[in-house]
């Protein structure tokens, strides 16, 4: 039995995805596809546009079998935590065999030599690291140097490992690498418009359409059933939910936390700390604050990132744990009819409990080797995550909590 | 030299407030007038209709020599913060002789005879607290049926201090008696409309005055500067903040906070925490929030001071330390030109520093016998209380942070 593994965000579902899912099919031709998706809140450091309820919906529909909520904690971090808790997951299962995902360069043998050094930790690499730390560089980006170096000493061309998805899926096979996963990991050639192309083409990027969507233009490059999805949230006043939406509320915690209470939090130093709180006093806006933070390693992202750490308390030891131990729960939030059978095989095989009724989280812990306090912890920021999420909605009356207390989306 | 001190929110200043300053003023014939004022949030649990700087305006017209700050740590506790706050003040100065407050009662010798009761914590009184505890009673409502039950032995009619202005009173009394005081205490008898009445008469309350604003009616009772004043700041958008502006933020910090984070703040215990996560959780607006609250005795009044340890992230050690310890400086928050020499004399006499000028602070502690690290945690919520504060003003060009780094207010 085949089973097909992928990590999205289908924010929202756009015609680039489907080609991706289409051509990993062609690729492994699975029995069965897997996906783990990032809940309300995306690597970017954004609310999705619609919810993560929503946009299981449009996984399904896109063939899909199983979606499996990538715990908050995990989505909005950077590209390791990312890859940390989304493959941990695919893992886990116990079921998934082969991973694929999308890369600029498709050649899988050097991204695998690039994880081999961030896996094996050499004299070298380590001695380098230390180097860029002294030097006062962040930890992020010291490594990202020390591996730059080692890189070039292989003659392998440091460029390739600055695009995005490579530098994700080196992510991924570092971590496939160190758990010595049983996993096949493969790559697909990435087309279409770059990750932050805002200009509609016929494979769009997510950033354009949600543009579209933001402007009230004619949303192009997206499918039929997307399509209808995103009207009837729309329509609902379930969103669409942008990040302009965070500001009033960033703003007032972040003068409430003030720099200590920000240094405590994951992602932050004193001057990171001073920077935001400065720009924050200053803004009216989102994009006012995030120019205002701005340099030239203090990405739009990684600003946003470190936001929603103020916005929803997320502390340093919790980040650290949670990298450590992994996702302590497998959390369904759809499946297929078809889906519904490797559910079953899934919920006998994974290393770690199955969650499809959240009011039955307490006992399904007891059945597994779980880190029950990370556990809990994890929960219930995802818990918290969806309902503050859905206080967001323009509509009053949709402003309601608990959501994650619904059954997961079955559909035909 | 006689320095009469008066503790005050006005909120706004009325005509009552001006009949009271002018009964202590004939009661005492002082040389100069010192008010201690709640800053932007008063102990009713709201914020101020106006912010603090207009109220300062407010007491120098209407004849207070010098405003002192009540730090917010006091003002949005209940009597006996409150009144631990503002009497530790006054007594700071060391220039304050007689201290005046109203009373329903008027009747100084059995208010003081309560406040002993309190204060020296016989074998009864204690036993009968350790009661009503081990009843499940709240602290403070234990507290209260033990000194009934002391009042009752010695023949005073209990209903005497179940009125706002008598509870507080008691309370002034207890903490002159227990920092063993060198103030004379005076009551004025209390006219007019009582506390809560929102019918305006020719002495209106404060209630009415605000509920008159908050309709849009014509505003009765109150002085033509207090007018002039609230249509000032009312123009330029600075104002009228009403409680109900909290209720969006305090809604998604509560959600964000759960359960166990409210657990950690000062006023809340597990069934508080509960109670009010799922009323915030089921509501639309405040007065839906505070009507699925409330109780018997979980009055609206301790609700709002509550959700106001929520939104400004108060915790239980830094209340008991402060109210162990008192104010750790005397903040001026404006003077007449009479008032300046007075504030020389207290600059030299006080037993706390007197601070002008907020980013001076620093230096100032150094000065005298301080708590150092208690002082910054106090001055850091009054600054974060002003920052949030302006951060709800309708005219978004007025949202400015650091307002307290201007100058005390100086009026001829």
């Amino acid at each position: 039995m085949k089973v097909l593994g992928v990590v999205v965000e289908y924010n929202p579902l756009h015609r680039g995805h489907m080609y991706h899912l289409d051509s990993s099919i062609k690729l492994i031709v699975p029995d069965f596809i897997v996906a783990v998706m990032s809940g309300n809140f995306v690597q970017r450091g954004e609310p999705a546009i619609v919810d993560k309820f929503a946009r299981t919906e449009m996984a399904l529909k896109a063939g899909i079998d199983v979606v499996i909520e990538l715990p908050t904690v995990y989505a909005i971090q950077d590209a390791s935590g990312f890859a940390t808790g989304s493959i941990k997951i695919l893992d886990a299962t116990n079921v998934v065999t082969d991973v694929v995902f999308g890369s600029e360069s498709n050649d899988i043998k050097t991204l695998e030599r690039v994880a081999s050094i961030i896996v094996e930790e050499s004299e070298e690499y380590r001695s380098s690291l230390k180097r860029y730390l002294k030097n006062g560089l962040s930890f992020p980006n010291a490594r990202r140097y020390a591996i730059f170096d080692q890189i070039s000493k292989e003659g392998i061309d440091i460029e390739q490992i600055k695009y995005p998805n490579n530098i994700l899926g080196v992510e991924y096979l570092a971590v496939l690498q160190r758990i010595k996963s049983q996993m096949r990991a493969h790559t697909i050639k990435r087309i279409g418009s770059s990750y932050n192309d805002e200009r509609i083409s016929e494979i769009p990027s997510a950033t354009a359409v949600r543009k579209s969507i933001r402007f009230g233009e004619k949303i192009l490059g997206i499918p039929r059933f997307t399509h209808h999805i995103l009207e009837r949230e729309f329509s609902a006043g379930r969103g669409p939910v942008f990040v302009e939406d965070l500001f009033e509320f960033m703003r007032l915690k972040m003068v409430i936390l003030g720099r200590e209470g920000l240094e405590k939090l994951y992602g932050f130093n004193e001057g990171i700390a001073k920077r935001m709180i400065k720009a924050v006093e200053n803004s009216h806006n989102m994009r006012n604050f995030l120019t205002k933070t701005k340099t030239k390693r203090f990405t739009f992202t990684r600003i946003k990132r470190r936001a929603l750490y103020a916005v929803l308390d997320i502390n340093r030891e919790f980040v650290k744990e949670s990298n450590e131990f992994g996702p302590q729960y497998l959390r369904i939030l759809g499946f297929t009819r078809r889906g519904r059978k490797l559910l079953r095989i899934m919920s006998t095989h994974a290393s770690k409990p199955v969650i499809t009724n959240v009011s039955k989280f307490n006992k399904a812990l007891e059945k597994r080797s779980v880190n029950v306090s990370l556990a809990h912890q994890q929960l219930t920021l995802d818990l918290k995550s969806t309902d503050f999420y859905s206080l967001l909605f323009k509509n009053e009356i949709e402003r309601k909590v608990h959501r994650d207390f619904c059954k997961p989306l079955e559909i035909q």
